[in-house]
């Protein structure tokens, strides 16, 4: 059994996307070699809000909330009835099958809040939970953090379009093993690997031959770029009797500020998620929810132009990476990319602190995805043009003076 | 060990203040007895907070937050740095000891937030942990929640002053016991009894002593009444190595809307409790945490005059209900109070249920607060006076409807 220690050793966050300012850089200048590489400072590790705004209009929705007084303060542990009846009927027709407001839906402070109260209605002692590598940091040390019990499955995200995907004989094998909870997210977190109506189809078949719940994080799916194709797993004809859908307005909406999420699925399972929301923060904030009245509500064209200017920044990171000679997976969804580099002089985490401290950028090391894989970075391209572009050539640059 | 089945029943949240309206009502007309007391509706399951409206400008303060664009956005998971130094300095003054902004304090959804992560921060499978009875209905569903086990300590509350307090030789002999983490609000929540200077002293020694973390929950300290004093366990002589106290500004400030709240205490509890935080929810919402800086901010005057306010209330109550006949101690702080009621012919919940239908009036029945508890209710008094008067006595009628 783990003791407190071990547990939040687990837990460690100084290399989480956003926490780099509690790093200690160490003796980084005696490692450092050549100059410091001169351009505007760029943070990978998380979208750029102030380059991508939020949602016309969200502020004023917000005082509008606001304005409603304790109605809108003091909402259900669920969120309040009215935006839930709104956002269901939208989700609905976004997903491709109905969602009852009144049972199958509970809105949570961030999609990182509806993906904790799912976990934790679902995993307890030694509940076996099948996790994908690399995907979102958060759903290993979920797994950890309820004492459940981790069983890894490899993504194959750098073959033909054909190969990539879950590796579905581990899956089933992992299944047949006794696993009772699947997490995983598509679009994929860090790769932008969007899972196909195949793999969903499969998945979806071997829940429902095993009784096992899944946990799908949907939170990109709304960014899907040019002539590509998404499968919503709730619709399938298939889709299991155990599943949760998660979703949330933070990334490419730019709402992160609000902290805003929404999860949607079985009743039983919504039902012990907002009894855990009610001893983990209650709900998410009152007025903040009114703010939801915009998601699924922008102005027209506004999503379009939103997904054209991000496939242009991916478009150009991607021909400087591989220009460099790096390999690395066009992200079909979503705003991150994850180019694998060649073999360095220092370790994964030390590159990454001097990419910090001598060129200006901030990426997240591919160790936070997979404990195993430390020859890859992720980047969150949701960033000013420009500035994303020179600080990409600036990894190219550092890649040069560190290769092995 | 408990199912996750059983797990969640345990956290059963139909009765909890606000979530009222997920009950069913089921066959009370049956069972009313006598016809509808007319009034208007007042909800004692929480303050209102249009009747004592959120701290002046909380929203303009909110706006400027929002304005801030990213850096609000994409706090550290513990809060923006700025914000914690004001805090921690308002903060130390109003507690009596210097707190460290950088290692000592974290921002958190809610005060709700606060405990959840204190509580994650230091129980795991086994841990023992004392919980005051009663007290508020949260501290004993996280440790249940977090495989804890419980070990009550009785609180006395109908006495004399100098008996009133919690039951120190069963702490002792609960310490004595292998219990590692102690949980209290001060004053408590439900009966807004404030922990004597000998109380906290003594619970000091013994944590010293013993080796026990304590989590004061001081959520409603600053709604002191008139010649009423008040003891800062962190502030004693003898103030335990492992602490960590919990605040925020939901009640007695109205700023429940926003979700905010903070712990502040041992930078190691303050570490885990962070890195809890990001896989809980991240942060507390990046604008909401901008309206902190209204909070020990407030324009002069205007604190005394909210507490005047409600003291006059408490009052009123005080009087309707013992005239009545009913036990109920004197609040010293905060705005619950909660009334002994005589034997009734129904059941608690029956008759909870009961004033919402016939009388248009919401309580909190003492079983949320203690489980063996069948006899009292709480109210949350911050509420329109003449409604409040009004809603008592329509209470005092349903008690002589339904006297055993």
């Amino acid at each position: 059994m783990l003791t407190l220690n071990d547990k939040f050793k687990a837990l460690e966050a100084d290399n989480a996307p956003g926490q780099e300012v509690r790093q200690d850089a160490g003796n980084i200048d005696a490692i450092m070699k050549g100059e410091t590489l001169e351009g505007g400072f760029v943070d990978f590790s998380h979208g750029d809000i102030d380059a991508f705004t939020p949602v016309p209009e969200s502020e004023t929705i917000w005082m509008q909330g606001f304005k409603k007084g304790g109605k809108q303060a003091y909402t259900e542990y669920r969120g309040d009835l009215d935006i839930r009846k709104g956002l269901a009927k939208r989700l609905g027709e976004f997903t491709g099958k109905p969602i009852l407001p009144d049972t199958e839906l509970i809105l949570t402070p961030g999609t990182q809040g509806a993906l904790f109260l799912a976990l934790g209605a679902t995993v307890s002692i030694g509940t076996k939970v099948a996790v994908v590598e690399p995907d979102y940091f958060a759903n290993r040390k979920l797994v950890n953090f309820f004492n459940g019990e981790l069983v890894p499955i490899p993504l194959h995200y750098l073959q033909d379009s054909n190969n990539n995907g879950p590796d579905i004989e581990a899956l089933e094998k992992a299944f047949k093993n006794g696993v009772e909870v699947f997490v995983f997210s598509t679009p994929n977190n860090p790769t932008g690997l969007v899972y196909s109506k195949k793999a969903i189809h499969k998945i979806a078949a071997l829940s429902n031959k095993y009784g096992v719940t899944l946990i799908v994080d949907q939170l990109y799916s709304r960014m899907l770029f040019e002539g590509e194709t998404y499968t919503h797993t709730r619709a399938c004809d298939n889709a299991p009797e155990h599943m949760i859908t998660i979703m949330g307005p933070s990334k490419t909406e730019s709402l992160s500020g609000f902290r805003l999420g929404v999860a949607f699925g079985t009743p039983v399972l919504i039902d012990r998620m907002e009894r855990l929301q009610a001893i983990v923060s209650l709900r998410a904030a009152g007025y903040n929810q009114y703010v939801f009245n915009t998601w699924f509500n922008e102005p027209e064209g506004w999503m379009e132009s939103r997904i054209k200017a991000h496939q242009k920044i991916r478009d150009g990171l991607l021909e400087i990476f591989r220009t460099a000679g790096f390999k690395v997976a066009t992200p079909q969804a979503g705003s991150y990319l994850f180019p694998k580099l060649p073999a360095l002089s220092v370790d994964l985490n030390t590159f990454v602190k001097l990419l910090r401290h001598q060129a200006n950028v901030i990426v997240t090391p591919a160790s936070e995805f997979a404990p195993q894989l430390n020859n890859s970075i992720r980047l969150n391209f949701s960033q000013d043009h420009d500035n994303a572009i020179a600080a990409a050539k600036r990894i190219v640059k550092m890649i040069e003076i560190y290769k092995k």
